[in-house]
């Protein structure tokens, strides 16, 4: 009984509204490196501020997640901490500075998506095609060039790491809003196919995984319930 | 001549503005590591597309820094390789992560500042205020309490990190807008002296330094006329 216990309170708990946001790389990452998870639903503003009274969140936001006794915020020092654990961040310095780089370009394209619900109806339209723009010129051709370069189906090193995960992850988002948004980057197609179908990914993008569907109406309120004063 | 040339071929080459912006936190660690460093100052639209053109940035944008016979992009990415290489990550990967965590709270706060110059003059008054709000309420008690709790010099591990670097010169940044910002902090006020007299980032505060002074107008004409469309 004490084992299963303590098997049990090893598992992660993620504290967050049930949708996308900041949270889903969290959840891609956990799930690549074939960690389960507990998920703890925000619904109301009351639970925010129950945990934000209990100081279970050091600068009051979330994403939150318990993990290995630690109460972890902020959505990039999550994500570190989880490739850090899992052997996704490389072999050495320059590998790591190589997929933090990949990393934080293709979030600075992920936060585009993640803030597009909340955008003005107007305004939503023409932010698809300044996402497809910055994606296609800025972002896509960097990943297309280094993995014609080296021939190899990761980014960095030779294995997966943080830097894949995050750029499926952006990839299959953009692509629910721009279906060809690949059409120029066979290496990026095909990049897509190898990744998804790493056995975890691969269980994670099926139906009934923790995968969070495309944001909607509900989810948008929810989190205007939630976080507006 | 040649180990002469090879030595100042080691010295890092920093791509920014003639201002503070995105690079200010990337001179002040490499300062506080005792790091000597080059500047290239951007001034025009042609100096950045000559840098695009050539490939020099992974992402087509700066702050750049030419290190290590790599150039690395994103602040956070080549603040993480230089407090990696400098021993200002912590011992452990607990350590890191709590450096992380600080690092990227203190961050959120200082992106307001780095954008204060760029609002229009009527939201500019009333973003000081929004500023000083969050420093108060949600980012100071937070170091003032681990600083208080461990009665240490620094935020982690009893010794130097990323963490205190970045936090002053946050506080110093917003002092110079709210100079009795830390009046409610007495550990903070402490903290700031202490690592203010550090002697490399004591020599960084002397006239002289490569430290950039608060952004002026022609800073903000120059930054609009190197990056606006």
């Amino acid at each position: 009984m004490k084992t299963c216990k303590a098997m049990m309170a090893t598992k992660p708990k993620l504290h967050y509204p049930n949708g996308r946001g900041r949270m889903e790389s969290v959840r891609w990452v956990l799930a690549a490196a074939g960690v389960e998870f507990d998920e703890e639903f925000l619904e109301t503003k009351e639970q925010l501020q129950k945990l934000q009274d209990g100081n279970h969140l050091l600068f009051q936001q979330v994403p939150m997640v318990e993990i290995d006794g630690m109460k972890l915020v902020q959505t990039r020092s999550i994500l570190h901490y989880i490739a850090d654990k899992h052997h996704l961040f490389g072999k050495d310095l320059k590998e790591r500075t190589l997929i933090d780089m990949y990393v934080e370009g293709t979030l600075d394209l992920l936060e585009l998506i993640i803030m597009h619900p909340f955008l003005k109806p107007d305004d939503q339209q023409k932010e698809v095609v300044n996402m497809a723009q910055k994606a296609i010129i800025r972002y896509f051709p960097v990943f297309e060039k280094v993995l014609r370069g080296h021939g190899q189906r990761f980014l960095v090193g030779n294995q997966l790491s943080l830097a894949d995960i995050i750029l499926l992850q952006t990839i299959l988002a953009l692509e629910e809003k721009i279906p060809n948004i690949l059409s120029a980057f066979p290496h990026l197609q095909e990049f897509t196919v190898k990744i998804s179908n790493i056995p975890t990914i691969k269980k994670f993008l099926e139906p009934g995984s923790k995968r969070k569907p495309p944001p909607d109406d509900i989810y948008v309120r929810t989190v205007y319930n939630i976080f507006m004063p």
